[in-house]
């Protein structure tokens, strides 16, 4: 049954009009037809189809995207270097969206909610989503290999009946999607969408990976490796916890400019120095800084980031996702010298418990995102946010999807 | 000038006798023969000697050993494999006893105090020992090269006008030994000094590093690598502490029994396993332990400790003291998912601050010492307390300086 009723807000294919669900109306059990990026095979530019969106089954929500953004993860999956590809598939994680009819079961939402989806879960059942310290639901933890929802191992979308596969639970680069009610945060209907859509994944990993995990104490010294948009979020972390000094690591000095509005306050380029960065940040920094932050990924700037925090209270943070085989290696002493290492995923934020705070931070003015987003194009452009993303060009490309 | 008075507590050498200053005696500026365990050469049996032993100098503090035991470090530097070996000298450095006289600048202690030498001092003036959160003081952090005094870099031990070099600044295989006044904790006078002596370094080492960094709540699982004394002591942390199931790994299956003592529940020696241990401990913990202690020093056993932690909230302690040049080496990955890596030195005691108060645990009856203490010998059989080690035999050897 395909539902073309008309309404507002408006969108530029008429029978995807999007019409608030009214008490009686059946919203849940109809089939939408939604505009899609679709990404057929790697690394091939996405191509705007129409795809069948199927109803929210039990515990799962369907919405309606607004905008979206494109973080590093979507083009290392539609790369498909490393893993297992899985195409079609329809990437995109970022986004704010509104919730449009939930499936059964499904009570802590209703149609008109705000929500950002996550491409990690929190099913609050679970030993992790019970414990103060883990976000890493055993439900619903991060999961890039499977295409399809839990509920019956089957894909949402599907076009001419032929299945197309999710990304990460959350598949944002189409007007329409279904999603685990677990992996929606109900945020404050008074914040702008456009905006606290970059908070479902990058930026709010990198303020996390600071304010939950780093805590630096006002006046500490912190060492950011990587400014890219996650490593710019985690030094405005160390901005709102009151750092003296905020160190910007980067191989690209192009980026140092920019960094000074996150409050990046000194910059080491590791390839202006013979010595090993680490190195140099023992001595910019009398023995050390007091937390660093490592967003690169790269193993040797782990290393560095573990090596290069103060002894008997540094506190190093990775945050970047490795390759698969690299070994982190460091002398023991270097732990028994009372420093930490500690992993964070998603900045340790609880995706349902802890992101409407962290809208708040942003509507309290306290937290910043105007200064991410460098890019914004209408829904139809979206392989440009793929090519500024390509070029490292700008940190946060805004996808309007009525355009 | 040499003292020769003679009073109580008697001692076997009449001319070593003790007696407590008075006020206006001049106990401060004059040399003292005390009985001295020497090391004359690597690996060889120490000599009982006569030894002078200085008036304290600025800051220092001279004191007469009641009770002193053996620790692997004795016997690892005495060896002197692998440091530049510094002979002769008096080794010790877990110790309980009462201060005979201080140096100019000392007023945190006077003749008559119960004190524990430590290793490691605490100045309270440097950024460590203002830090909450380490205990690594700059001026009077171990150093196990140095055969000193820091005042004017020389020792306060000779014989016939010859230097007889200190250890670790403790030197408490002798009657009596100058400290810095830094590296002593007074203590409760009431407490028995054949029993809190042991407290000086590695049972404080193993307890604290699980009450101050590994912090297991209650009814949590803790696995503990390596049943030494230290070992054993962050199991008897892990008892104090209230968790639930305590884990004893071992490759000595003998150690077994006496561990069930401290608290272990459950033991597995990694030779009895096919599969790495840390797969063990997962499979028989479903996902990992809340808390590993690592107390061998085996690089190997501290990567297991780290991989064997629980996701989401896991913490590896690294209390063992590695070779130099070992690499600690894991998936980056491991540490990605929200698992913590931590090192800790003296279990994050502060040596004044803090050590008074795990005295008090024992007085208490909270903590229970006399489970560690395996044998006792005279201070002229203190030759027995290294073969009982070297042999693995017992945990700690009380040696009475009086016999």
């Amino acid at each position: 049954m395909i539902d073309s009723t008309t309404g507002p807000p408006s969108s530029t294919f008429n029978h995807l009009a999007f019409q608030y669900p009214t008490k009686g109306r059946t919203a849940g059990l109809i089939l939408r037809i939604s505009r899609a990026a679709v990404a057929w095979e790697a690394g091939k530019p996405l191509v705007i189809e129409e795809v069948e969106v199927a109803p929210p089954q039990a515990m799962e929500v369907r919405l309606k995207i607004h905008f979206t953004s494109l973080c590093h993860t979507d083009v290392y999956f539609w790369e498909a270097k490393g893993q297992t590809p899985l195409f079609p598939r329809i990437f995109g994680h970022e986004a704010g969206g509104i919730v449009e009819s939930v499936g059964e079961g499904v009570t802590d939402l209703k149609p008109g909610d705000h929500v950002l989806p996550v491409f990690t879960g929190e099913c609050k059942e679970c030993r992790h989503c019970k414990s103060e310290e883990s976000n890493m639901c055993d439900l619903l933890r991060i999961n890039t290999d499977r295409g399809v929802m839990l509920n019956d191992g089957k894909s949402r979308f599907s076009i001419k009946g032929k299945p197309v596969y999710h990304f990460v639970g959350t598949s944002t680069f189409s007007e329409f999607t279904v999603v685990h009610v677990g992996c929606l945060a109900k945020i404050n209907p008074a914040a702008p969408l456009d905006k606290v859509c970059i908070l479902s994944c990058g930026i709010s990993t990198g303020l996390g990976a600071t304010l939950n995990v780093a805590k630096p104490k006002k006046g500490s010294t912190v060492a950011i490796f990587g400014l890219g948009a996650v490593g710019l979020a985690a030094a405005e972390g160390a901005r709102i916890a009151g750092a003296s000094r905020i160190i910007g690591i980067d191989l690209n000095s192009k980026r140092f400019e920019e960094a000074k509005k996150f409050g990046v306050t000194e910059f080491v380029n590791p390839k202006e120095h013979e010595k090993p960065v680490q190195e140099v940040i023992v001595e910019m920094t009398d023995g050390g800084v007091d937390r660093s932050v490592e967003c690169t990924g790269s193993v040797n700037a782990m290393i560095s980031a573990f090596e290069c925090v103060h002894d008997g209270w540094g506190v190093a943070v990775l945050v970047g996702v490795p390759n698969k085989d690299d070994a982190f290696k460091t002398y023991p002493m270097n732990v028994l010298n009372e420093k930490t290492l500690k992993g964070t995923f998603f900045g340790n934020y609880k995706p349902r418990s802890d992101l409407p705070s962290v809208v708040e931070k942003y509507m309290s003015k306290e937290l910043e995102l105007e200064k991410f987003i460098t890019h914004e194009v209408p829904f139809a452009e979206i392989n440009k946010a793929f090519e500024y993303m390509l070029k490292g060009d700008g940190l946060r490309c805004i996808i309007r999807m009525d355009g």
